[in-house]
């Protein structure tokens, strides 16, 4: 259990590009990331406009000569210090992931990066061998795999419980942009633009999500080949989809799915993943993230709960409070940030951590290729394409 | 409301093939038909073993005369009666509907057909054909369409509260078949021998009676290409699948996909149909089948309810009391077979009923197609076929 | 598992008073009477006004002339019948119960009698003691007893599952009579009347649906005392409540409590059962009847579903469908008049059925009787009283 | 939306007298005031020992010296510093946190203490008494008032959509303690220890929680008289209930109800409470902290979420992230740390807050009330007895 006992010996010193006054995702990284003292912020070019990031960041208790106009004059100036930055936070919109990262590593920082890495697989594989050359540790805030039932489930799986799996069905179908509601909303415009975000919109901003939890849950399992299809509803975001279909045949004969929706009208999130074995489904729903159906055929369904004793015990560790009392998302983000901090611990001290993993670089070029592979298919008439 | 008053002058004589005493479904075909004297049981051909089924007939208060060792003997003999039956229900196995349904309509009597209703869309016109020439009304059991809130889903649909139609997501993902249990189980073993069921399992066992909904609550979509694939997760059961996928495209741009499934361990029937609008969506789920779930994007999301004055005024007819008491499958059969009813009794008098609907031969046909179509796209590589 | 099989040699010539055109629970009356043809409409008196009750039997397909304008007659005349009726139903308002019941008793036939059976213990006791000299069965029509799920809680109780019984909460607790709905609709308007509904509203009309159910599951159970306080927030009801709570305490040390209430706005009908022993506790809510928690410390709650084998034997025998296709409260009531008859048909035959239970006319006057206790501690300051 | 910003200039220097290490609630004090910089944990008198507290207290990251072997050591040393602690927060077993309590008003310190504030009405008053002479803030952890859709809740009430309230029914009745886990588990043997836990066991361990949001949602509501019954379960608990019902009258008519129990065997928590008005009812359950069911009386239930802009403005204003993202325990008591940081910092300049609501030391005192009363009734045979 957690209790704030630290973790790390010093806090890290740590800087964010993005995530400025009204980002939708800048907060839950500062307070993912000092929850505990494992990361200290002390630094940060928060927003596209300079202005607007100095006086943001002074908010944030930042000395005002370290909030930085752009994230170029960031790394220059910290690389002065003594006691400069050990690590950067990237929480600005999808096109810039891909430079700044460079740009970080090179400056031979520890990087957490928000998702999806970048556009292409090329990219993305560059980057990571960047950051082996550089041995900087690399984050991807694929935050609800930091869910302590999400471990449970990958425990399960991984002793048999379920027996041999067979299918996997996955789903992030909000319904916030069932109409063109970017016209007005800043957060939303650059989502369905292509020159911001890229080859596509719901399958990297969405599907990518319970995808990296297949991953987390499955990580044995290789695609075969898969099938997207994808839709402009709101017809002036074509090219890109504001809803998918993927289908994916895995290479020892399971089969998996995702939907990726924006125009889910009415929905919340319904981000869930089933995972069906041979003998027995578990299914996760983001909403409700403190519990776990387990169906076992032929047998009463069952509901796990978050902190109890019947749980494996890897799930359990990263509980904050007993069970009973609801964690969210917040405590999940700060998971995944303490493992961060540890990996980069360990790094600096030349050690390895073998006992906690966490979505780093190859989460990150995984994304990428799965994006890719989406989206080759839908673009060739959702044909079935093998994946690469 | 409903409250026994007859619907119908009298009763309509009718007989049943098969629904023997072990049987899975003929006990709720009997208890749907006999409901508020629509129909009265005078004659049956009920197991594929004279023997029992004429036990089996004469302890459901049939004559004993008129339990018969097969139904061709039947449809001979009660011919030449005065009093003979006007009505044959057939719930045999399906390799049997095709010819059991052509000998009854060549006899002049009316039909209620077990899905699916044979194997071939050639096949599915034939009969077609033959009703019409006959001028016989054929009813399917489809019988999950009966249910209120169906109605009041496509009274919704009907009235635009949904705004523009985009997606249709349905299932049918049931776990009882996770292991291969025909090998103890008469009622699964002939539903997984290729002779007895034609081309498909849970295509056309489970997937078309979601897809029967959907062609209720969007009676003018026409499918225009679609994709199946299928797998056979229990082995032995090869060629034929205990799981598939549809993705589908219709005429109008809207997306929908069916999940067929006997092997979703754990699951009880998890039969779901989702329909997605441009302003909202409803969501109907077949274990807890008096609530719909409508949820208009921006708003809080609302639990309909069977039987209470805010539902359309067709959603209430059928009710047989008033809201809260759970209504259950037995009262949405016995709803469809209220109308087969209706409209036999208008057939007879050379009349047409506009202001009932109900499951009839095209719904059969239209099944048969659908299936059809799955079976040719997951034989051909799951590639996108024409529908046909 | 039920399948249409008879039960009862012949059908009951049956008959009832009340219940007509539109009454709420005529039709639920007939439906599981004449279910699997345990028991034949032959007569009635269905409404207080005579012409309506003819006009109304003779389109359930009563005879004209056995249609009668009052229950009296209908006794007087069916005496003489060589065939004349052997059982009425009483479903008529609770003012009356008595009178009629004990009218139908004098007249040799069995009765099935609507709760309350009367307004006071004295009567009740009395139209016991009737019952008994004549040898008549009598059913009360507590319907909700006839879940399958509520007789598997009765095993898993009788059978040490719970561990120790500590507590039992009760509540049923719609919200339709929010407002004085009572001017406006006839089948509320006597509910609130006392001289038609006598000394209680809420506590003999919802109230003793769960408190018999709390018989059902746990029969060796005496109340000690109990403490009632009751309201009337619709103030014209007054003296008759629409709120009251109960407090009841166990000659064994357990402790109860029914909510009974027909002011819990926007609710169904919230008819909740909640058992809780030292070991774990079921809940049962009655609109969502398949289903059964099953919650035992320490372990992850199980969501029992009718139909399955994990299930008592007991639980099993009165399915007339496979798990995952919900029944609903015809059959809960179909269960029940199946009992009654089979009861009939061994008293009329002079033996008795050991193997079966049912609500009969103890149950009627435990109802009257916890009523009046309810009643006397609420009218005496809602003190404790003796439970007598 | 609470996006990091400085709500208050400087954060609070802050210490906390136990929630030491394997403590239960510790760690939620500290993650929630430092959250966003409003407190900083500079001493502490973590543990009863004081050798675990210090080591402990330096693993916090708080100076050595400053990691006291007791408060009173702690309350000396610290005045003796210019920048000495400002506030302290109790989080000890509930026997200590009168003497503390007083111990730190006394040093002219503001206060956060755990509940129950004391044991009697008198000392709470008095311990009211002084910390209105020293002018320090008194803040009392009742958590779940934190959450946003309760503030929803309450501008419900307050615009009247619920109509005239009737019905309050609260709980919080978890089944942790069904069997005497207390001889293993150290948490749990004080709570059953008179010596330490005082008059009651459940009513003030658990009953005041959900009745404190009660004050919140209804502040006009005055308790007119009220009846407890109580239990042990668990014998050797006695004369500590492990078991409640509170049974109120309020002066306006209004009914209510609390069930405090810890032998709900089976369930995690289940604190809920609904409020039933004349026209429409709300339910929130602290499980599923993000949703409200709001039931209006003849329309569909409406389930509201956290986050959505249908809510009242002043539900929104302490959210952290955008809807459909769980917020949990952790977010509503940093909800509360928040306002008391600055209730705590205007209090210091001399000014007074209007627009922020707390538990202060009225919710203290109150709930130590009601625990008085209803212990008072329980034990004078479960009497009603007037409200003191
Ligand atoms: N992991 C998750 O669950 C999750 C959730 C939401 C968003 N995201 C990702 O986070 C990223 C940001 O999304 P958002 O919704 O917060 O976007 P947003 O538009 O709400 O905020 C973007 C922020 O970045 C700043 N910014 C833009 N360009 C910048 C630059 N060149 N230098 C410095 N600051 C710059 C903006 O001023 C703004 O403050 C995206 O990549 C998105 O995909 C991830
Ligand atoms: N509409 C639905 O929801 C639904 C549900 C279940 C089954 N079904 C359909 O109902 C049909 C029967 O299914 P089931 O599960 O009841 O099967 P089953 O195997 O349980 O019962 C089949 C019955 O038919 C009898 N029979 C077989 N061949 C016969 C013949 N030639 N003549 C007379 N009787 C014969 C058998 O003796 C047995 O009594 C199938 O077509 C199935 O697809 C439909
Ligand atoms: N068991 C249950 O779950 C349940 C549910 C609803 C009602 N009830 C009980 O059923 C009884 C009837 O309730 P209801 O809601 O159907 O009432 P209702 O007012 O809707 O109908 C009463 C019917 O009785 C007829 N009637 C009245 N007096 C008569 C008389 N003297 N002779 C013949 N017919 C007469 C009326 O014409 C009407 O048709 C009540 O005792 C009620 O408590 C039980
Ligand atoms: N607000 C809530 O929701 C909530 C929840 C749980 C507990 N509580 C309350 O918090 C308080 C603590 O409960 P807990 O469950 O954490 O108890 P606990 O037994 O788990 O922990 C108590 C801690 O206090 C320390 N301690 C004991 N006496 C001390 C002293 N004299 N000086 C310094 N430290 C001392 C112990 O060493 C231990 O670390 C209780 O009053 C309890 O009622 C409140």
């Amino acid at each position: 259990m957690i209790n704030g006992e630290k973790l790390v010996e010093n806090p890290i010193r740590w800087a964010m590009v993005g995530g400025g006054r009204e980002s939708q995702i800048g907060y839950i990284h500062r307070s993912a990331a000092q929850r505990d003292n494992n990361f200290h912020l002390v630094a940060g070019a928060f927003d596209v406009d300079p202005k607007k990031g100095k006086d943001f960041g002074v908010k944030l208790h930042v000395a005002a000569e370290r909030c930085y106009p752009d994230y170029k004059t960031m790394l220059v100036e910290e690389a002065k210090r003594e006691e400069g930055i050990q690590a950067v936070s990237i929480a600005t919109p999808n096109g810039t992931h891909y430079e700044i990262c460079k740009a970080v590593l090179n400056a031979g920082l520890h990087v957490v990066c928000e998702k999806p890495l970048c556009f292409t697989t090329k990219q993305a594989e560059e980057l990571a061998n960047l950051a082996k050359m550089k041995n900087r540790v690399v984050g991807i805030t694929y935050g609800y795999a930091g869910y302590q039932v999400i471990e449970q489930a990958r425990q399960m799986i991984a002793n048999g419980d379920l027996g041999e799996i067979r299918i996997i069905n996955m789903q992030f179908a909000h319904g916030f942009h069932s109409e063109a509601v970017e016209t007005e909303n800043p957060s939303t415009k650059w989502r369905v633009d292509p020159n911001i975000v890229g080859p596509s919109y719901v399958l990297a901003d969405l599907g990518t999500h319970p995808f990296f939890l297949s991953e987390v849950l499955l990580p044995k399992l290789k695609i075969k080949k898969l099938l997207c299809t994808r839709q402009s509803f709101v017809k002036s975001r074509a090219p890109l989809e504001d809803n998918a279909y993927t289908l994916m045949e895995y290479d020892n004969g399971a089969i998996g799915t995702v939907w990726s929706c924006a125009v889910n009208a009415g929905s919340m999130h319904e981000q869930k993943i089933r995972v069906i074995g041979s003998k027995a489904s578990i299914e996760w729903w983001d909403e409700h993230p403190n519990q776990l159906r387990y169906e076992i055929q032929g047998k009463p369904v069952q509901i796990l709960e978050r902190g109890m004793d019947y749980l494996y015990q890897e799930a359990l560790v990263d509980d904050r409070i007993s069970g009973g009392h609801p964690e969210g998302l917040f405590e999940a983000w700060s998971n995944l940030y303490t493992r961060f901090a540890m990996a980069m611990g360990a790094c600096d001290r030349g050690e390895t951590l073998n006992d906690i993993w966490f979505p780093g670089i190859e989460a990150g070029v995984e994304g990428v290729r799965w994006v890719e592979n989406c989206v080759r298919s839908a673009d060739n008439g959702a044909e079935w394409v093998e994946y690469q």
